[in-house]
């Protein structure tokens, strides 16, 4: 085993996703050790007063209020800005590059307004920043773009770049709730702002779609060139009769490139329901991808969060532990097997029509710690018998076999004819 | 601009993926000078005979049914396997890492049986292998796994790996067809192979499963730790209660690691039709990474086919390119704006009540070269009016304007109400 490469970070800000990724770096400690033999220490925290850390069970002493005590320690690798909006973040970061710091950020207001400035800041004093979180939380949409495709043409991009948006869309849809009730029922969740604009106008799913632009095209995206029409307007006449014609409406973040010509919208869309992002659903974010050799990829997961969030961070300081050098390759290590699975399942029976069945068949499972979510009997082809349906809560596998040899061979059960597994 | 990078293939075989792979180098020429500032070139194609060749296109200068001669050609800088199976792909492969050429192989059946081994050569004579091509096609599952989640613990990975029998599964589902007649459909369009036990048993599957659970969880997962069970015994009376039950049967393939302990089957599963994967349909491939930090993050594309497969070839192939020097790095190019985007729209009137209105509507589209998919009367909340509900084919945004703008002057339209694209 090679030597532990340890990094060390500068957290600026513990907000939500600062403790998201405080947690991520204490739960994970572990695992990242062992998988990538690194060991990432916070040593410093930026925030407007100590008690903020205290609070959360950190250290005082890791407590600044005084960038140029980060900028002058030698010990930080890493700067990661988790304040958001554009002052001060871009002159902490802009500070953190001049002082040779690399930097992690998830500010995608910033990264789409002065991205280009600051990477020339960072390749300036051959340092680099990285910014996965700035897009879609969780969802891998920029490394995505940086490391597939490179053969293909890409064609667009499109995707539902909002949670909060697709949150409301799906409640109107599934519930016929009218745009002010759903903005209310999201404020209320806390998946929406007392000032909603940003989410509701389009705005938030253009910074991103502006981002995420520049690595699909190689084009150098402005967020001004974006048309943004957000989704007020929309009506339940409107997303009634789009479902009546096959159509479900998304607000949709589309970049489209032709001949080096560039066009990008972002704008409520009846999106066919053969196609993958009429099926996104709640506060999931997705995005497709299509090139010309590839077709439609689509990317789905969570768009925001404390933990989604703190999860692409993370991943962006993981990728400077291993460019600095000496961290474990990870080495395949030999596999112990799990033969016993735990699962749901689903089991059909055909059982004779007779009182009591129901009772031998749910002691067998009773006496091998199986617990029955839902029983159910249903009509046989054999007139002579019925069948029995039984979904089972989460069990083990080895003692579903069991009981199964066992009502196989009860008097009252004339077959087993099917056992599946159940997800969700 | 730095010198052009040119690099050199040799291709074995010249099949569905192998004609893709020509196509795509052809076709993106430019794009791939343009955006990585390299030159593929094929050097070399490995063939039984030079026929294939010419009757494809390509010149016979570049046969050869003799690997020592690739071998030896100093020229070459990757050879591409894309003759499948297991020998003599693996004693092929061995020989061009041996004489220190990078490979790239789509063969799924080789990675997972032999990858390590293959590995382990490529490392003692200084290349690399890639193999992206080897799972889901186009999707970048494998790319995905080694670049992002790195600050995760990954829980599962579970997904829809094979199409074949995603497509019998959706066609038993939607059409309440039995396994056998879905089976015939499939292998008369060409899906199923006429010996169908791969694909249909789970074998397929299980390739797939192995090679990404060794990214997903860096163990050494082998193909005979999976537990197989395909669909043969599916019956249209399972798919239709779980319909009832609130559930999809999907051939899933599925890994989860607990405390290092690793847990590998292929089977069906009735998958709740909230997730994800119960909406994968027909034959696409799908992939749920889920980390403990990120949640669920699913991957949905092509996972077979000519070109879907060779757009993950040509990947790895310019990733190759990236780690052999000075190809361009991809500097951002100013870029022009289009603002006439094409697209369909949907647009929602209140027009009068009268005879000969939709005429006046038709024309003033047809004057702006608008044409028109459907148009639906609808009733309207005002019952001095109707609404009318056009829905265009695929047309440009500024006619599209100009067409409003006289609309909503004209004396028989009350009110545009909505203006929505349409997609798909």
């Amino acid at each position: 085993m090679t030597k532990v490469k340890e990094l060390n970070i500068a957290l600026l800000g513990l907000g939500t996703v600062g403790k998201g990724l405080v947690n991520l770096l204490n739960e994970n400690k572990d695992e990242i050790l062992n998988k990538h033999n690194a060991k990432i220490n916070i040593v410093k925290v930026y925030e407007r007063n100590a008690d903020k850390l205290e609070k959360f069970g950190m250290d005082r002493a890791l407590f600044t209020d005084d960038m140029q005590t980060i900028y002058d320690d030698p010990s930080v690798d890493i700067v990661v800005e988790l304040l958001g909006r554009i002052h001060p973040s871009k002159e902490f970061i802009e500070g953190a590059l001049k002082a040779k710091k690399n930097v992690v950020t998830a500010n995608k207001d910033l990264i789409c307004m002065h991205g280009g400035e600051l990477l020339k800041v960072a390749k300036q004093n051959g340092v680099t920043m990285l910014y996965e979180a700035s897009c879609l939380g969780a969802v891998p949409a920029i490394n995505t773009l940086k490391n597939n495709f490179l053969g293909d043409e890409i064609k667009s991009i499109k995707g539902i770049f909002n949670g909060t948006t697709n949150y409301m869309l799906t409640k109107m849809t599934q519930e016929g709730l009218s745009y002010e009730d759903c903005l209310k029922q999201a404020q209320e969740l806390g998946y929406a702002e007392s000032d909603p604009t940003n989410d509701v106008e389009g705005i938030d799913a253009a910074y991103k779609l502006c981002i995420l632009s520049r690595f699909a095209f190689g084009l150098d995206a402005q967020f001004d060139d974006i048309s943004k029409k957000g989704i007020t307007k929309i009506t339940s006449q409107d997303i009634e009769i789009a479902g009546r014609l096959g159509y479900t409406i998304k607000l949709l973040a589309i970049a489209k490139c032709n001949n080096q010509k560039l066009e990008m919208r972002v704008n409520p869309v009846l999106v066919s329901n053969e196609h993958q992002l009429s099926k996104i659903n709640g506060a999931f974010n997705a995005c497709t991808v299509e090139g010309n050799y590839s077709d439609e990829i689509t990317l789905i997961g969570r768009g925001a969060g404390s933990y989604p969030t703190a999860s692409a961070v993370a991943n962006d300081i993981m990728n400077f532990a291993h460019k600095m050098g000496d961290v474990g390759q990870r080495t395949l290590k030999k596999a112990k097997i799990e033969k016993d699975g735990q699962m749901k399942f689903y089991i059909r029976l055909s059982i004779l029509d007779k009182a009591g069945v129901l009772a031998v068949i749910a002691k067998t499972f009773g006496d091998n710690k199986i617990s029955i979510e839902s029983a159910i009997q249903d009509k046989n082809d054999n007139p002579e018998v019925k069948s029995l349906i039984i979904v089972t809560h989460s069990t083990s596998s080895l003692n579903m076999n069991k009981a199964l040899d066992k009502i196989s061979k009860a008097d009252v059960v004339q077959s087993v004819d099917s056992v599946l597994e159940v997800l969700g």
